[in-house]
């Protein structure tokens, strides 16, 4: 698994990259699988929208073989290195539920915002591998892109101010966020501001990343990004693992978020890795 | 104006039609200046989503010369006359806004469920043009149709036990089921279930009536269909007029909805008609 000259070319200007069917039906049904056991357990690490849906749940390899291989596996490793030009650990895993018809909506942000804010992460040397579990399209929450838009750094986002940790700490907060996000696009900690959306979309249009179960979407920290909630009668979960570069190490904070969410086990992924 | 077989054909196949272009950039130029007028006088007719942004505005001809005259303009006139191949009355009017980046959604639904259950109409012998005040694309949430669906007629919905009226009578339990729909599709009065969606989803497919600013989509009162919130930078807005049989007059039921969402001024709107 060697990403070409196209594709590599294709990722630093557009921000993102799809490899399609990089796994088996057969590889998706087992993740499908172990994913709906993993989902019923009730801890911190399940994020539940609204609708009593679940939305995340963190670092599901904590508890499975499966995706702990899932995140080793070199069709994913492999291109993430090649991309970040370097070895890599994961700052972050999550399987993301998007039931149908229930399935809620995510508004435009950028990941890195949070990482860099949150977790002291100093550069956008990160990207995120989204395994699609299901068939993605038009119809059932396809993640929306601009495209070029991981190339102006962070982005301002709106004013936080009301938004900011309360005195419960991180993780009331950090449920805020992450549950009640539906209507109210302020829900989000950092989100994109509309002018902002208005002109990048206006310059570079909106990519759909619509792609059948088994692809792999390669996405830079910095991409401007957003999902549709899911009307459709179809189901669309992924799993995504965010690579960071061993050389991006997260820097001391204070008030860290929890290691489910921005770990700081950096041990690389690859060993005897040549680049 | 006159449909051709084939385009009466589709309709009565599919449930819906589009027809592109009808109204000049100019025409809907004055309805988008016109909308922004109507929409800001705060009273009944006026419906805000969770986020504060107006949802739809009733019965906007009540107030404007210019919707006044798009209601009776042959170019939607005519076709909806020779769809339903009867002289027709207007029963409900509305401007439904979809603002960039705010705009909710809409859950799966009948219209003829509504217009059965509260309004006393007999048979589905209606439809609604809905008319494109904005190029509607697939990110700023355009409606979402199961060809084919409004041929069974009343799907059964899930249980509304809940959702009945209280004891504020119509009006709250109307602002509740069209204020408040965003994330929980309970919250429309009448949805329609999952599994019938996934059954003729999966027959049917869905499709997605996007078009130009200045087209018009006739549509079934038995088609399923919904819509997505608005992610986009692009507003979405459009003026939706339901035209009804003169033949299929409401009957009379306790505790009707006012004038402004069921009409029963059941003058003819065409002269002279010959079909």
């Amino acid at each position: 698994m060697k990403l070409s000259e196209k594709q590599l070319n294709d990722y630093h200007r557009d921000g993102f990259l799809v490899l399609q069917d990089l796994f088996a039906a057969g590889e998706v049904a087992v993740m499908l699988q172990e994913m709906e056991r993993i989902i019923q357990e009730d801890c911190p690490r399940r994020i539940l929208e609204k609708s009593g849906a679940v939305r995340s749940f963190f670092a599901p390899e904590a508890g499975s073989g499966i995706y702990a291989r899932v995140i080793r596996d070199e069709r994913v490793l492999l291109p993430a290195i090649q991309l970040l030009n370097n070895n890599v650990y994961v700052h972050q895993s999550k399987l993301n539920t998007k039931h149908a018809m229930v399935g809620d909506w995510w508004a435009w942000h950028q990941d890195f915002t949070f990482w860099h804010n949150d977790d002291g992460m100093p550069r956008p040397d990160v990207l995120t591998a989204m395994i699609y579990l299901n068939d993605t399209n038009e119809f059932n929450g396809p993640m929306l892109i601009i495209p070029g838009s991981h190339r102006d750094g962070i982005a301002s986002t709106g004013d936080t101010d009301e938004k900011e940790d309360d005195a419960n700490g991180w993780f009331n907060a950090y449920q805020n966020s992450a549950t009640y996000m539906s209507a109210l696009t302020a829900d989000l900690k950092y989100t994109l501001e509309k002018d902002n959306i208005k002109r990048w979309a206006g310059r570079k249009g909106i990519v759909s990343a619509k792609a059948p179960a088994g692809s792999v979407l390669f996405f830079h920290g910095n991409v401007f990004h957003a999902s549709s909630n899911n009307l459709s009668p179809w189901d669309r979960h992924a799993f995504l693992i965010t690579y960071n570069s061993i050389e991006n190490q997260l820097t001391d904070i204070s008030n860290p978020r929890p290691e489910f969410i921005a770990s700081r086990n950096y041990t690389p992924l690859l060993k005897n890795i040549q680049l």
